[in-house]
Parts: C-alpha cells; structure tokens; sequence
C-alpha cells in the first residue's frame, strides 16, 4: 500500500523556510551592499571542481570530509569545502581578464562531510572577501575596516575584532627554539580562550618544557593596551622590525578611523592554518565567548602558487552566514522575518477577480505590497491567511462597490474600516497605516 | 619541473566573472523584487538530497543526466536537477508548519550531466515560482501577470506569452481518437515553431494518418485573435466546457489589466511533461525565435503525491536564468556592467592611508562607493587601475594638502580638476560630476 516515499532530508542539511530564507536573503543583502560601498565586486565559481584542483595532486587530509566521486564521463569530481581554494584556481586562470589589485567577494554554498555531533552542518554558507595582488598595511587595515562596518550595518556594532600577526609569532617561536613544534603549540595556543591560562600551560609545559612554556604564556597574553601588548610582543620577538611596525601602522589608523575600543591586539590568535603569513583576524561577540569567531582570516603570502608561477598576496577574511545567523539569533538582532506582504485583496466574488488585480496593480505601482485571495473561499479562511502571513491591511470589494468603482479598506490590527473609498482614497489610507505601524516598530 | 596543475573548470563549468555577476545578481535581484510585490516569499533547499527522494523509487529516465554517488557514510544521494522535485518533497515535509495557498520563489543552481554540445550547461541556475494549494483562474492569470511584471521590470516589456490549456487539448485528442498516441504528438506538435506546419503535417500524417493530421493542425493553429482560437479550440474539443471557460477568463482579465497584446492564445503549446494537467505557459522574444522559451510553466493537478496523501494542486512556472542573460544580451538589454565604484582615493603617501580612509569613509557615509588604492605606486599606474574599473572620479591628496585639510578632484573621463577643497567642497564636487553622468546616461 504505502509507495509514499518519506519527505526526509539528509543529515547534516537542512531547508530554509521562508522566515529564515527572508533573514537570510536580508542579512546577504547587508554585507554585499557593504563590501560594494568599499569597491569589492562579486564572483561565482563553479560548487564542482576536478579532485586535484581542489586537493591538489595526491588529495590530503581533508580527504574524509570532501564529497568526492566519479562522474559518468569517468572524472574524478569533487564539491568545493571552500571558497578560498576555488578563488586560487580562478585567480591563476583569469589573470589575464582581471586587474590587480583586485578586491572580490563570493557568498555561496560549501560542503563538508563532517561530524554533525556538534551542531555542525554538511551544507553551509560561506562569505569571503579578499584583496590580492598586494602587499600592504593599506590593504591589511582596509579588511579590517570593512569587518567593521559589516557588523556597524547589520546593527551590531559591539563586536570585537582580535588581531595578532604571524610573522612576530613565527619570530618569537624561532628566538625560543620551538619552530619545529609551531604546529602544534599553535594548536595548544589557539585554546586559550576556551580552556584560560592554566590549561593551556599545562598542554604548553608537555610540549616545549616549563621555561618556554611561561615566555609563550607572556607572548601571548594581552597587556592593558594595544600599545602596551606591541611593546611586549616586539620585545619577546627580538625588537621592532617590519611586522611590528606594519602592526602599529594598522592599530594606529584603526584608532583615527574611530575602531580603536573594538581591535584588540591578542597575540593568541594563531589561526592554525599554514598559508597565513602576516595579520590574523578573528571576530567575537562578547556577550557570546562560547560561539567562537564569526568572521576570521589573514595575511598570505602567495594564494595561487599550486596554480601559476605568478605571485600573488593577499589578505581577506570568512564570515560563516549560518553561525552569524545563530549569534544574531542569539542576541535577539536577526530581522525581523515578516513575509511582508502589506495588503491582501479579499476575494468576494471570483468573477470580479479581474477588478481585484487592477486594485493590487495601483497599490503595487504605488510601491505596496499586495496580493489578491486566489479563490472565493469564506471570508473566514480569508481573515485567517491574512493573521498567518501578519498582513496588516485588508481591502473588501463586493459587487456593489465593483459597480460604484469603490471599496472598502480594514485595519486587520486594530480592526477599524474605511468605507466607501475611491482607489486613491483606498491607497492614501494604506500608506498612512504603514507609516504609523512603522513608527511604533521603530518605537518599541 | 611542473608541479602547477592545470587551472581548469569542468566542461560543462564555468567561473562568473565580475561584469557577469554583477549582471546576474542585478537580474536576480530585480526578479526578487517583483516576486515580493505579489507576496512570494524565497525558500531553500539542500544541493544534495537522497536519491530515492528525486527519482522516486527505483529511479527513472533521467537518471544518465544526474550527478549521483554514495558518500562516506553509504547512502545514495544526488545533486538536484531541477527545483520541482526538491519543492514537492518539501511541501510534503513542511505542511504542518506552512499555510496554504503558498506561493514560494526559489532561485539556485541545478546540475545536469547533459550533452554539453548544443550551449547548454551542466551547473545552471533555475527561477522557479508557484501557487499551491490552490486550483482557480485566479491563480492561473496571476502567475500570467507576474510573468509580464518581471519581464516590465527587467525593461524588456515586448515578450509574447504563450498559453493553452492540456485538459481541451487533452478532450480534443480523445474525440479524435488519439489519445493513446499523445505523447508522441505533442512531441511533432511542439517542433511547429522550429519546423514549421508542413513539417509537422509529415510527423503527424505518419502518427495518425492524413484526416487527423488536419484536425490536429487546425487545432494547433492559432487564429486571428484569441477570441477565434477559443471559439475554435472550443468546438474542435467537443463544445465548452469548464476548463474553455476557464482560459476565457484568464484571457479576459488579461485585456483587463492591459497585457492583450502580450498574451497569445496557442494551442501548439503542449509543455510535453505529464504532470500538466491545466494551462500552460510559454515565453518569447518575437526578435529571437530561435532561442526558443525563457519563461515555461503550467498548470499541476497534484505536486507532491510521491510524498504524501495530501492533494497539493498548483501553477507556477520557471526561468532559465542562463538562457535569459543570453537572450538580455543578443537584444543588448543586459544591465550595465559597472564595477560600481566611484571614486578612488589615490594614494600618494603610504603613511597618509589612514587620512585617506577617513576621506572614503566620510564619501561612503554619503551615500557615494570609494576605494583607497592600497600602496604608494606610480600615480600612472593607479590612473590605469582605475580606467579598467571605470571609476569616474579620483581624489588626489598629497602631504601639503593633507596637512591643511584639503584635497584635488578630478574627472577622470573630461580630465577637468578642482584643487584644494574641503572634504565637504570635494563631496558635493564628486556628487555633481555622478548626476551629470548618471544623466548622461540616460540620455543616451
């Protein structure tokens, strides 16, 4: 009997209903009129790729978690994990078509099979965006500047931005003698904020000894200053060089551009990952330590080198779109998800269907929202489609009112009518119920 | 020696670069708009979904065309190749949370491992909009109008509709006889507007012999008006009924709303997918026959029946994103492509970057899009820089102006300079060069 198949999604992946689809879309919208107001443009790339191009030849660690399979014309194909692989592929293929420096973004969909235990998905959205084709304390504060104003404008200013630089770490490591175990006291390191001091000198003490272990410990916690903490890291790393100075160009101009309360010099901030050079960002909110870092990145010294011989640096930085979203949702600053639709024409009559769309049409040309009830259903049903939907305006028009070219409009909040209105009319009370609705949701 | 590999897209792949993007996301967006005028609310769903979910139990024709592997914990899974299937299944998933009639839009990449020779892709991008939960004319003209409004909103107002409708199409077949044979005669029906009658009369002779052929061809071919056509579509069917009824309404509301010249009634248009059951839609562009539909739908009896009992009607209809940017641009009505930026801020000393950010900063906040070239180079080549961006204005600030807070401008099309201004004097400078080019623009 049943050859019902189950509606059921994968693991790992999810759908997005419509009020999380209309937070989403909003949320995007923000950041890339963001990233354009500072001259990036955006590009796509293909979600498949050859394995090699994506792994490199011989595949790597990174292998288990990868969607990797053989296509019907016997290639070896993979789905992206991320966008920064994809965007050194297509920088070293488009050099020709593209000018330096060139600033890009790219919001799209990544994939990874990983372990979902942990509130973790298979299917995410990443937002990157980069500078290459330079090197510069420019370009290295401009990221920083624009992490900013990405959170300035989706209203929540109060995020903090960490940084730190690689090259003083990498530095102070070799002036220890413990460059050969950077991997892994970065590792050890990058725990700070989540396991406090004492643990992570104890993992520090198993690695490099007691001694090394409490220089590490002075390296990597912050002073009472920014200044404070770049005299200390300078020190530590053998005195100024080029790295600290570019360090102090960025926090300088990070304190003339008003930034100055939200970067914090946090020489822990290591960000693992090999190819980073130079500054390392990450981004916390602080009413949410345990969510981690919505938004990190850095300095690398050449993208496309699997690629193309051509050099080429560059800085940028990642926001996850869906952890955002959580610690948005979090703090109570996702927005508002009304499917907003600000008029429903009731159906009364299905043959006046015809006038109904010329209402809709004048009120939409006047820059409304509005729909038409698809079928003369009892008004009832109507009413409760419109609560459903949080439509706040109602217009009814009968056979009798058709006739006369009038209607009737209802406040479905407060649920007081107008009767008798010609479509101006009709309009005018429709744009003043929005306006006084908007002001109290400004109000409250 | 060669350790690089090979940059390379996947046949049937391709990178978007900037000026298509920027495009893309410009008719996107426009789209979007429109949707949401009529009270569409966006949906997602996964890229990736079981198999059995998409092609149903034991799979079907399709199935050479699809991207599908087992992954690493051994479920079968696919990529999706259309953004019905994965709408079915999650009507089905979602009822309970969900009211009805919902109307949902949904824009997102599919994939098809097709025959890549004729043009077409394997990874494109598909715009889909229903109705559902409901079966009435309303709904039948209103996905008609929303049609017309996106292609009046995208500025390329002069695209013919096509409609007619399965079920008298369906009725006549059974009069004639031939009902057993429909598949393959609307496969020779759907060839008329590529091969022309008599090639059609020559299919159809061979399927049902001479005397059907013509009534098939009298049926198929549209009269001098819709009126006609109706009258004659009605008759060769057996007499009205109430889908004839029906397609009168919809036509008539159409005149109502003014779009008669737009909408033509012609019963060649079968859609071939047996899941149609009402009216169904075409789209052209009467200067590009050649490129065939950018704008197909119809009428459904039943959505989402492999996953559910309940009886889930609806009408909708898709664009081919891809198709319509090649259609935009063969008729040169594809948007500009301006990487969007204003003005530059050259950088004529490194140690002034932070006083160049501010003077962005302060253009930014009003309303314009700047840029800070990131490095001391030649002012040659930051000048060439921002001839292949296009950027209209540079704002040039040396040591001696910065120092008393003024700063050159210039119009990097005429050449024309103002020197030592203020930040405000160079703003409004900057905004009178952007009107008088913006209508310039429009002029042209």
């Amino acid at each position: 009997m049943s050859d019902i198949i189950q509606p059921r999604v994968l693991k790992g992946f999810r759908d997005s209903l419509p009020s999380n689809e209309i937070r989403r879309k909003h949320i995007q919208s923000v950041l890339e009129h963001t990233f354009e107001l500072y001259g990036f443009v955006p590009i796509d790339t293909p979600i498949l790729e050859y394995t090699e191009v994506l792994l490199g030849k011989g595949g790597g660690d990174t292998d288990k978690q990868i969607y990797r399979f053989t296509d019907n014309g016997g290639r070896d194909i993979a789905m992206r994990f991320d966008l920064t692989v994809p965007f050194a592929r297509f920088m070293a293929g488009h050099a020709s078509e593209l000018y330096l420096p060139f600033k890009r973004y790219h919001i799209a969909k990544v994939f990874r099979g990983e372990n979902t235990q942990r509130g973790r998905y298979r299917e995410f959205i990443q937002c990157d965006f980069d500078i290459v084709g330079v090197d510069s304390a420019a370009a290295d504060f401009e990221i920083l500047l624009l992490k900013a104003r990405c959170f300035d404008h989706l209203e929540v200013p109060d995020v903090r931005f960490h940084v730190a630089h690689r090259g003083v770490f990498n530095r102070f490591l070799n002036k220890l003698g413990a460059a050969d175990r950077s991997v892994e006291i970065m590792r050890a390191v990058d725990k700070r904020s989540k396991i406090g001091d004492e643990e992570v000198r104890n993992l520090l003490v198993e690695l490099v000894g007691s001694t090394a272990a409490d220089e590490l410990l002075a390296y990597i916690r912050p002073e009472a200053t920014n200044a404070a903490t770049l005299t200390t890291i300078s020190r530590l790393a053998g005195g100024g060089d080029e790295d600290t100075e570019r360090l102090g160009t960025v926090l300088e101009w990070s304190d003339k551009l008003g930034l100055s309360d939200r970067v914090v010099l946090d020489p822990s901030i290591t960000r693992g990952l090999d190819y980073y050079t130079g500054i390392v960002y990450e981004s916390f909110f602080p009413q949410l330590p345990e969510i981690g870092s919505v938004c990190s990145g850095g300095r690398y010294n050449d993208l496309a080198s699997l690629y193309t011989k051509q050099h080429i640096p560059g800085v940028g930085s990642s926001i996850g779109l869906d952890r955002l979203m959580a610690a948005l949702e979090e703090i109570d600053k996702l927005p508002p998800a009304r499917a907003g639709v600000d008029i429903l024409v009731l159906c009364m009559e299905e043959r006046l269907i015809g006038r109904y769309h010329e209402i809709a049409e004048y009120l939409r040309g006047a820059g409304m929202r509005a729909e038409v009830y698809p079928e003369a259903k009892k008004l009832s049903a109507q009413f409760s489609y419109a609560e459903k939907r949080d439509i706040p305006i109602g217009i009814i028009c009968g056979s009798i009112e058709a006739e006369s070219g009038v209607m009737n409009i209802k406040n479905l909040e407060t649920r007081e009518s107008d009767e008798q209105l010609s479509l101006e009319e009709a309009a005018a009370k429709a744009r003043a119920i929005l306006q006084r609705k908007s002001h109290q949701n400004y109000g409250a």
